[in-house]
């Protein structure tokens, strides 16, 4: 195995925690550096056990970790003004935690040691200096964090570097320089690192960045460019507000695009898998719009790209999507054309191709629905629906030889929608909800009426729907709702607009996606919910 | 008024509506590019007439807009393979947009002309330049967009220079250098700036990115710091798979931190708001971590960075919020907030002030009532009738002195809803509409019930509770609801979520906006509703 050109510490487990909305339990913690394990980074900076309870008690249970990749760290910040290395409690409890390397943060930029510390220059120094002496003496390996460096060398070069300076006199073994506001732009940080780098030739460098100007990433790059060799980040970006520097948009361009080891070889692959178990352990969503990551991604929606891609792939990619464990996707919309549709349809039905006269008519029935306001782009089980209601429907046309016939596609409807009531009233009785509904269903030639009441109308009759049909069909058990969206679709006429309701359905396994469109929101909902149902009966079976 | 440095073209109307699940009505667009215009941004790329119907009609309806800052440009592609400019049929479909300028696309790349478009090299560059010729002819300002330039400039630098050189030749007015794949690192973007800057000394020479890396925003800033003073990119961000530069996050930085006016004097602290406008339009959510717009943006939770920020702003801030209209906030320590309420309150009320005990008393309410999904960014009527129904039913504190003593608001409810039914039923008879509502109101002491039908429930409610009033309010006669947008606040339960409605009205002079929030849709549009009516008939007096 070769050696990594970049040593990556994550910081998902600190800095992530201190992001809004973020809260770890002890078995959250252990989790998710097991996932960071998994992707192989090279150090997980797991919390600041001076200054959270919760973090001591995670360190504690670390033996019960079996880490192949990574190890451990603890953060914490230099002694206290005016207290000795020996006597200041936080660093006794960062070598509590007993890990094989600890982050010390110090103060580079001389506003913070005057206003915020309220300290005399040199005694900042001092603090510094001796703290990584100290943890130096109990044979930690030490890494420095210069914070707010790139602020400080703008305010006063020669402090900053001379709080950097002392660090690395004092032993520290990496140096690593932070943008804690978040407010550097790359040209600034480039000169930084250069900086830094011209007086300490033989360090160790490395870069933290915070989002809050959108440049992280950037920053980052920047600062690997210009000699920086160890990187932090948090593996979703989240941290203190905007974030930390992404690692799973980082990796790959550093990979891929810059050709330096991060990861051990082969690793990269599980980078969208394991970035979506941490966001999952977090309780937080990946943008859809994450790069290499989110599910656009790699999402082609202009006819012409489409068109593009399926001629040649980097035509419209800059990388390849599996390099990252990551999918192509063409979304089947007005803007986008026929190459996508038929794609799409070929899924289905692998002997229709781009050029069969089936496909144009669909790309005509699918225009024709998206101007009344249909999407599919987010509804992929009522576009499956739709292609085989249409396969089944379709007229073989008298012109079309045996080659061009349409094939058969078993398409019956499962269950019909006889006749419904939705009630909804105020001020509600003491005996019934707010909403209520009927609903009368035709199955095998069996009728079956059910009511329900619910929290709103569409909640009612979807109840009403599932009890009715679940004598025929006991799957629907296990089924349910995980999402619903309303969009009213042009709000021109108020109230009497068209809405457009999408559903997403799980059975504990998988999930799929509806959708319904009318002026009537009990009807669009009602439309969506019966393409949910059949599509879990269809391929149920 | 000084020039600005720098040229905006937002393209939210154009590669943003390319994003995955946008899609504009025309009336949406049509309020896009009003917003895009009280921003202050140079142009707005508003479609692609040649390719989608809905951008034509949107061109035609433009007449109704008084733009005040920004002009419009269409988009389009070079003239087909083997087609004369004067035949060409998406040409056709630009001239007949009748905008002032145009945008311009053509290839830059070696491979997408061997491969996709499979013509001859020079046959592009023919391609490219007799469009541009063609659309000078026609008196339009033309913007050549080369595409895939750095990706083309990259394979073969001298074939991508040649075709820039054409459009130039050719009388294009500005020079647009694409990341058609957001690929591209900033180092290699500031390379391709500075060499066609340096082939080209003189021409104006603009950005357009993408965020595929993660670096659309550095590029686009490493274009500027290499000569570019025209940038493309979409308010909001959204666009192609990954999205372009985010204009929310570009423009400050580049106002605040390199000194470059982008927009009309005192217009960036108005980003935040109309940014979060388009982003309603477009029903996508603002990510909250998004830099300087983003609810985290300005959010402090380690205690030591609220410490620091208490001791001095800069501490942890990269630039005052209040320059980009966000506001800082306090998460452990609710000490902001306040502030920016009694700045509402100042609004209907000037005698009450931030430490007014009033203040601190709605602060609180508003609190709770946004923890159960209520939200009055967007609804101004509602947020003054909540004051003014707190100012009216708040107890005078014994506590408090005349100086503090709560001020009298009038506010009486002007009618109440006493009873309502609303039906959806399937399938319609023929004597009735799919849906149908009666209400009971009693107003002034008096009863009056009627009855409605229409389109959809809320549609139903909404007409017959008009028909019950207007014997009462005949003012209510102008009145109509203009726009009505639904959003689930929290999908996973399905549809027993919460459900927030937002109504926009009109009396034909000024609109309003109020909002209801209840698990069941009926009651939350009821809610909406009701604050609408009242809003008018407290103003109309």
């Amino acid at each position: 195995m070769r050696d990594l050109d970049i040593e990556v510490l994550d910081t998902t487990l600190r800095d992530g925690a201190q992001g809004n909305g973020i809260s770890f339990s002890v078995r959250d913690k252990l989790a998710v550096a097991e996932a960071l394990d998994e992707l192989g980074v090279a150090w997980i900076e797991a919390g600041n056990p001076g200054s959270n309870p919760k973090d001591m008690e995670f360190f504690r249970r670390t033996a019960s970790l079996r880490l192949t990749n990574a190890r451990l760290c603890a953060f914490g910040p230099t002694r206290k003004k005016g207290v000795k290395t020996t006597e200041d409690k936080q660093l006794r409890s960062l070598l509590l935690a007993q890990t094989e390397a600890v982050v010390i943060f110090g103060k580079s930029w001389d506003l913070h040691v005057d206003k915020v510390l309220k300290a005399e220059k040199k005694e900042n120094i001092a603090m510094i200096a001796e703290t990584v002496a100290f943890l130096k003496s109990e044979g930690r390996l030490v890494m420095y964090d210069a914070e707010h460096f790139f602020d400080g060398w703008a305010a006063n070069p020669a402090y900053a570097l001379s709080t950097v300076n002392a660090a690395r006199d004092a032993g520290a073994d990496v140096i690593v320089l932070c943008d804690t506001n978040g407010g550097a732009f790359p040209n600034a940080v480039i000169a930084g690192v250069k900086a830094v780098r011209e007086m300490l030739p033989n360090v160790k460098l490395g870069i933290h960045a915070h989002n809050d100007s959108g440049l992280a990433l950037a920053n980052t790059i920047g600062a690997v460019q210009s000699g920086a060799t160890h990187v932090q980040g948090t593996l979703v970006g989240f941290g203190e507000r905007c974030g930390n520097t992404a690692l799973a948009a980082l990796l790959p361009g550093m990979e891929l695009k810059m050709g330096l080891r991060c990861l051990p070889d082969g690793n990269l692959v599980r980078i969208s898998e394991l970035t979506r178990r941490v966001a999952e352990i977090a309780n937080v969503t990946i943008n859809d719009d994450m790069p290499y990551i989110g599910s656009y991604a790699f999402s082609h929606k202009a006819g012409m790209h489409a068109d593009g891609i399926l001629k040649i792939k980097q035509s419209f990619e800059h990388v390849n999507p599996a390099a990252v464990g990551n999918e192509r996707h063409f979304l089947v919309s007005e803007v986008g054309g026929r190459a996508a549709i038929a794609d799409r349809i070929k899924k289905i039905d692998k002997t229709i191709g781009k050029d069969h006269p089936v496909t144009a008519q669909l790309s005509e029935k699918i225009k024709n629905l998206e101007a009344e306001g249909w999407s599919f782009e987010g509804a992929d089980a009522s576009f499956e629906l739709l292609v085989r209601r249409e396969l089944a429907s379709l007229k073989r046309p008298a012109s079309l030889g045996g080659k061009a016939a349409i094939p058969r596609v078993a398409y019956k409807p499962l269950f019909r929608i006889v006749a419904y009531r939705v009630m909804s009233e105020h001020p509600t009785g003491k005996t019934l909800a707010c909403s209520h509904a009927w609903v009368k269903v035709l199955v095998k030639g069996q009728h079956e009426i059910a009511a329900a009441e619910g929290d709103g109308p569409v909640n009612a009759l979807d109840s009403a729907l599932r009890r009715a049909l679940i004598r025929f069909y006991p799957g629907l058990a296990k089924v349910r709702l995980e999402d619903y969206k309303v969009r009213v679709i042009d709000g021109k006429d108020a109230t009497a607009a068209q809405v457009r309701v999408l559903i997403e359905t799980t059975d504990g396994h998988r999930s799929w996606s509806t959708v319904g469109v009318s002026a009537d929101i009990i009807d669009a909902s009602r439309s969506a919910l019966v393409d949910s149902i059949e599509y879990m009966l269809i391929n149920e079976k």
